[in-house]
């Protein structure tokens, strides 16, 4: 009943096996082995386009390597207010651009909108130089972007000579909610370079930083090897990246905590004193309860993270995972229904 | 029948089970988990001192924690000429440190000399300022530092105000061949900050940077954070680790591959055309051979690396793992025999 | 006629003539010369307080040697939004600090409310550290901090552990703006480092970052040597501070350019058509104008930056220096005026 | 008679009076005037060739701004051991390129041989790339590099991709000493960028990095802009090399140094106990001394570093400049002899 974050789950059982699986005896280290070759394979088809792939385990270490080879030390990154790149990495970014900065865009739903990208001061020596866009898809706020929007903004970074990079901690999750395709959420969007998020999802711990050109990606694998995320057994992240590939488990599970979050926020909309903050699009759900609520379903043993402190009471962060239990999701619904019946 | 490198070994059948037995419901993440917690006791019990344990997942990221930790960016790192941290990490050293500067000491045997350690130029402010020493046990060529002959470099880091790094990614081959404790390899001798590893000792990427001194690992969760190495689902990780260190896993393992390079070693020795180049002391083997040797080797399925080139052959580097069968070091012996018969 | 900055003006030819009188024969290099041995004991007399102090010859220089002495990599830096560390520095303080982040705060009149500052995240890995607060002074609205404002902000500061900056590239200006003394703008009211600017207000080209705290200002040295910042013939960067700190030459610049900026912003005020953006309070005048006066004005040989486009016309900026004729200063308001007269 | 260092001496007095000239009225600032202009101009006259000129004050920032624009993060950028770069920044290039690796190279008189270059490890991703050669010139031996030296240096660059970078901190004792033009001892040997050094051949504060293609000087304005080192009132700066370049006042500045540097190694030759340790080529002496000697010179009033202990004595550095007066050169001669005759 811990709905603080899909990555207090475990791993889904079929990446567990494929780990098992890959320990079969001698492989060549740093990505020169079979599994890695056929992750690249798959995700090119995936994305109906030549990929270049570079396996990690963390989403940090995804999001740097893609901001790092799309802005320069001097280099100016937009980026949403409340994106994980900005308030979650400790200045991670910061840290493998060489000092580069993020500019903080505010925008409802936790989305940037394409009006509010006004890149300034390119060529002028005094200021960081315009150098990427980063979206985080689904975003902080459990919303996704539809193609359209990823294509306006797009067009703005095309028009300034930005790079386009897609946080996809929850790309599936997107992926999975806006029924769409894997090319149409990306490269047929104008994304440059996107964080392919497996861990939140059933990975033990697998990301992939996905370029979609090559040229882009040139200095990506010195920036991972001395960044420390260039694995010699790269064959048990690349098998975790396989498997997560295979037989649609990553959409299914991806659909099954959407589906989860949908349902818990359509159980919490009907409740009075509850209020969703947002749409519930992917797997995230944010609502603010009274503080009888919360204390209640706390002593009935739910974890959650509170999010922001409200007058009364707080904006609750519910996540669900691709293994949420739908007993869970009732049980949780009806603690607060008893709480706050009238 | 692949010596090229204890990476290329798969991760020993407990390492493995360790992570499925992980697999059990929820955890709360970044390591405020009960595996890291367990692994941390079990580390302070095994080095009988209180210790500060930032598990990751590359040697090369363990290092450049504990580096980092003990230099400044205007800091000299003192280290072997053939260390790991100096030709094998692309600069992840000088990327986490912020610019520190690597000083290259030769040595026989892959070893620092103490007698040949001179830091110079503290408190002038046109030079880098000597901040630390970085040693590998076991040694990049195959041999083991005494327990004195740390003892002897710490005390020049005393004198001068520097760090002692132990780069340990072979800690175990090391440890087992020395038959002293971990404490006596480590703190006791000295030293500041361990890279324990366990990746080439059988885990699947799991390492962890050790300090014995709180004020010195202050600032480690930053950077670990920051360089995207702070595993969400860290139980995973620490699994590793704990297996790792339970019923002496390590040491076993450690003692199998160092077994087999011992008697691969003794059985190269009395081939007409082999010289060992070092002693073998842990689990890594340096032998020249004459090209006909290394072709018919390599012919004959085994698989190796050419470290230097020599007049008329080569220097191979052949490593044993845990899982190095004996029957492949008698056919590799036997193989080079009947090419080397008079 | 040139108002675009107080950087257009030439140096003072007290300057000039101390640069000429330090070139006599065979000085020590790097600062061990009398020249900068007599500008550290001059400062401790002025700022009442023992001194570090490092001559730089740029602001960005003493900015940054300050910020990055107070913040650490891994570090948040609270300024405002329109401080010229976070516009117009090119990351110049992400660079030096090693990565920081600077957290922008609003606020009215170029000004930091010590209300707006709630710094957060302390101890929380995932988050930027909160490390310091830089304030400028004068602000880039050409407005000053009361020691009492500044008390304010230095008081939240130690509350949470941050180190204070302030950026005086225009110190001057607003010490004899407030008429108060050195010290209770500085280090009795909080603050840790300041960059005692001297190149606005007459100089060729000479700043000196000033620490309050010799524990603070311990790295600087090797900092500003690594930043190509130690001056081998640093004598003529001293002896120009020496003359700028001689007979109050750095308060008569200032007081000069305070008055002609107070009495181009009161003729300005008193025209219709014109608003004035801020208080003159220093040397800068912010002033919003039609169009047809703008272009009238640059027609008749005035320069000065459009600060900001508006409906119909522009914000300009127009800055006051040391050499500010007052016939410029009345021929500005006369142009201005028989433009916009009814 | 201080024979420390050429920058112990002040400025030639043609500098001084340029910087009081240009102090006349307004001028934009950042190197918008007409003295940064005529500069560029006047320095493509004398290189022969298109150059991208960024004037700095100081020798460290022309060096890093060069390497920076060279050598990536992951770079390796081969250079004498006693070169100033790896000697005497105190991690500068490392800083300004994000962690390039300096690697050292041995060589008689203070010269990498051609032969001595290997650079190796191309498209490895575990190693740092081979990305820049510095050579320094006139050395910090006092020699000088022929152009067919630099040819054969710049010859190995091109077959392996590298740029080559030339400090030429003493710059025009070596053209004088060579007695070639400025473009045969650049460009038209290779060279890409220049630290063309000012500051100790009788400059204030003066220096330039001088690139010959504007594709490798595309970053540079935003790295001297966040290094600190873009003046606002660059006219100070450009007017000290538009004294320094013309009349050939740099030339006859670096004849004098060298012709009092070579009747200093003369007299001291003909000494009995006195040994040159190189042929003195620039404006540098390195004279083994026994130490009553040394004590003598002190004695009698002169000051030079001892640049290395020996036996019984020191090696001595003694350096001239364009100042120096021939009758301190006899003495200092005629002093030791007295000390040292038989």
């Amino acid at each position: 009943m811990n709905f603080c974050s899909d990555n207090v789950a475990g791993a889904a059982p079929e990446i567990i096996e494929a780990i098992a699986r890959a320990n079969s005896g001698a492989a060549m280290p740093y990505g020169n082995d079979p599994w890695t070759e056929r992750v690249e394979k798959r995700l090119a088809e995936i994305f109906e386009h030549e990929v270049w792939v570079f396996p990690v385990a963390t989403g940090t270490a995804a999001n740097v390597l893609c901001l790092s080879a799309l802005a320069p030390p001097w280099g100016t990154i937009y980026c949403h207010t409340e994106s994980h790149i900005a308030v979650d990495e400790c200045g991670a970014p910061e840290f493998y651009t060489g000092g580069a900065k993020l500019a903080l865009i505010g925008g409802a739903d936790g989305k940037i909108a394409a009006a509010d990208l006004r890149p300034a001061g390119a060529g002028v020596v005094h200021h960081s130089q315009p150098a990427a866009v980063s979206i985080t898809q689904a975003t902080e706020a459990g919303t996704v972007y539809r193609p359209d929007e990823i294509a306006a903004i797009a067009e703005i970074c095309r028009t300034h000579g930005l790079g386009l990079h897609m946080d996809g901690a929850r790309f599936a999750n997107a992926l999975a909610s806006l029924g769409c395709s894997p090319a149409e959420l990306t490269w047929k969007a104008g994304v440059d370079a996107l964080s392919f998020g497996a861990t939140k999802n059933g990975a033990v711990a697998a990301e992939a930083a996905v370029f979609f050109d090559g040229a882009k990606a040139a200095s990506v694998p010195y920036r991972r090897k001395r960044g420390g995320h260039l694995f010699s057994k790269m064959r048990f992240l690349s098998a975790q990246l396989e498997a997560y590939l295979a037989d649609d488990l990553w959409l299914r599970n991806a659909r099954h905590a959407n589906a989860m979050a949908r349902r818990l926020g359509e159980g919490l909309a009907t409740l009075p004193g509850a209020r969703l903050a947002y749409k519930v699009e992917a797997n995230e759900i944010f609502v603010s309860l009274p503080e009888r609520a919360i204390a209640g379903l706390e002593a009935a043993g739910f974890r959650f993270y509170r999010w922001a402190e409200e007058e009364g009471g707080a904006l609750l962060r519910l996540v669900c995972a691709f293994d949420t239990a739908p007993a869970d999701v009732e049980a949780f619904v009806a603690t607060a229904r008893s709480i706050l019946r009238p």
